[in-house]
């Protein structure tokens, strides 16, 4: 690792992000090029080039590993990895407009600088560009990797679906929120973990084991975020104090502390009875019985456990052993994100 | 023909519903299943079945005479023809959001009654529902039907931005408005009249030939559709009298007004400088400016012309006679709709 950040992040990233421009630039509308150009980082609000954070490139890195995990050359991944990464993108336009969201990493988003439409439009744009891109690979394998990557969309919108509902329902259960951060976030990380492995042509025991550590590396990278939702830094998560309890997100804490037995469960369930939490005093009482109800260690706890099953599910094929270290060494960065 | 429709139409829709429905019924959500039967036309506002006008089905029967004219069978077709239709919903589902439409074939659109995220959402999902369809289907031809698709979709994504960013503009010109068409419009037509031909493994001259006569036909419904928003009959078209007028959108006819020499034009360029018709008195002005320019008979001049192009791109291949015969009947249906 250099300065805690994985070398696979950066090396992927620097394999993919001129590839992942170059695709970008094939689309045939200037105005969609431009927005996907500022929310992907490479241009500012002007269209003029800017150099700066560009967001972590997980998908992308964990589609690189997954062939290199196969012995397979990095180059095999790179269409694997811009798709997923499109797909990101897709679901971060759309969903910034949805919940309102008027920063991402530092910047306004692309809905607040272009409008409603043009979020709508560029997100549709790179979502049909995430398969064309796909569609360059020949043969079988090409067809094998849509597949996973339209299933994961479908399940990306079924998670995103119930997380706005969710925000609406006083009932929702531990298992409805799970099941709801298993479409929201893991699918797109287990397809990211699979997909190098697939144009790789690795044997389905492979996939599935890269898989299914993609999908408990995508839960603890969710409970890790839920937590840094609700007693994250500003400075680090670029996002307001408190910010998810402000949103009256049914975040997976928040569920976890409105199913608790004892008192301070019944104090918030109180709260959000009434509507949520309401004003600075509101959002911080809400933080402290959610953690008093025992969900903040709930959470920490899952999070271990997540990322524990992860690695585990590493051992289940005859991996690269090289790429094995760097693959547990990106989900316990992941989940390690400081609070 | 039967009451003025073409058997093809009626057989097409009556082929691919069940397949369509069964299709729909796949996605992992029960609230985007929900709002895309309703949207679809076979439920109603509580979710109940309804029987009734669920559209034309325009393109799935392009995609199954387009497999016929090869001498395929129609269920070759049948995967094409869902994904097109697939395809087009998820742009009406976005494009009533984007455009603030609140009626569709006599019904509220689906945004008014589930809300904005619920339409992106559905939308998105029948976007990647059209690709997992063609992914059905074995081997290459998939894949050359998937390349296809997602090509048109990237046209008429780029058609839908420049209509809605030509609402802004004072100066566009006949040529940018009928590229806008050959995206916002064409392209699916073209594609779905090609589809079934790829899936049926046609040669590239009959494949082109369908793809031309589609893009032929795409220009022509338009230009048809153009006329219709401006001088149609609400009870005709479902929408209010001079409904486009209203919108203020640059459809053919205006921009050829806009374009055209004499004081008609002059006086139009004067109204749209203003910022566009406002009121009853102005906007019945501005068709009858539009009128007395010459650009509803250029529209219609032009609307004819694309009709009879249409139907000779198919001499270029030697298709089936009689299915030959059932495509230039479906043109010929869709470019005389009543004003």
């Amino acid at each position: 690792m250099t300065n805690g950040l994985p070398v696979a992040l950066a090396a992927a990233r620097d394999l993919v992000a001129p590839a992942l421009r170059n695709a970008v630039e094939q689309l045939p509308s200037p105005l969609i090029r431009q927005v996907a150009g500022y929310h992907l980082g490479w241009l500012d609000e002007h269209g003029d080039e800017r150099s700066g954070d560009s967001g972590k490139a997980l998908r992308p890195a964990l589609a690189v590993l997954s062939a290199r995990a196969v012995f397979a050359a990095p180059a095999v991944a790179v269409p694997a990895a811009i798709a997923v990464e499109l797909v990101h993108n897709f679901s971060l336009l759309h969903d910034d407009l949805m919940d309102g969201d008027k920063e991402r990493r530092h910047r306004p988003t692309a809905w607040t600088l272009y409008g409603d439409s043009a979020a709508i439009l560029a997100g549709d744009a790179l979502l049909a560009l995430a398969q064309q891109v796909l569609f360059e690979v020949e043969g079988e394998r090409a067809l094998q990797a849509s597949r996973r990557l339209t299933n994961a969309t479908q399940e990306l919108i079924r998670g995103q679906v119930e997380d706005l509902a969710f925000e609406r329902r006083a009932d929702v259960s531990v298992a409805e929120v799970l099941s709801m951060v298993a479409g929201k976030t893991a699918a797109l990380l287990a397809c990211s973990a699979a997909l190098g492995a697939v144009l790789a042509g690795a044997p389905p025991a492979a996939v599935a084991a890269l898989d299914a550590f993609g999908h408990e590396l995508g839960m603890a990278f969710q409970l890790v975020d839920d937590l840094l939702g609700i007693w994250g830094h500003p400075e680090v998560t670029g996002k307001p104090v408190l910010a998810d309890l402000r949103a009256r997100k049914k975040s997976v804490p928040v569920v976890v502390a409105l199913n608790a037995d004892g008192a301070s469960g019944d104090r918030l369930r109180a709260l959000f009875a009434a509507g949520g939490p309401d004003g600075e005093e509101e959002v911080a009482l809400a933080a402290k019985l959610i953690e008093d109800a025992g969900a903040r260690e709930w959470t920490t706890v899952e999070a271990r456990a997540r990322l524990n099953a992860a690695v585990a599910e590493l051992d289940a094929y005859d991996f690269d052993p090289s790429v094995r270290a760097e693959l547990a060494d990106v989900a316990r960065f992941v989940a390690a994100r400081e609070l």
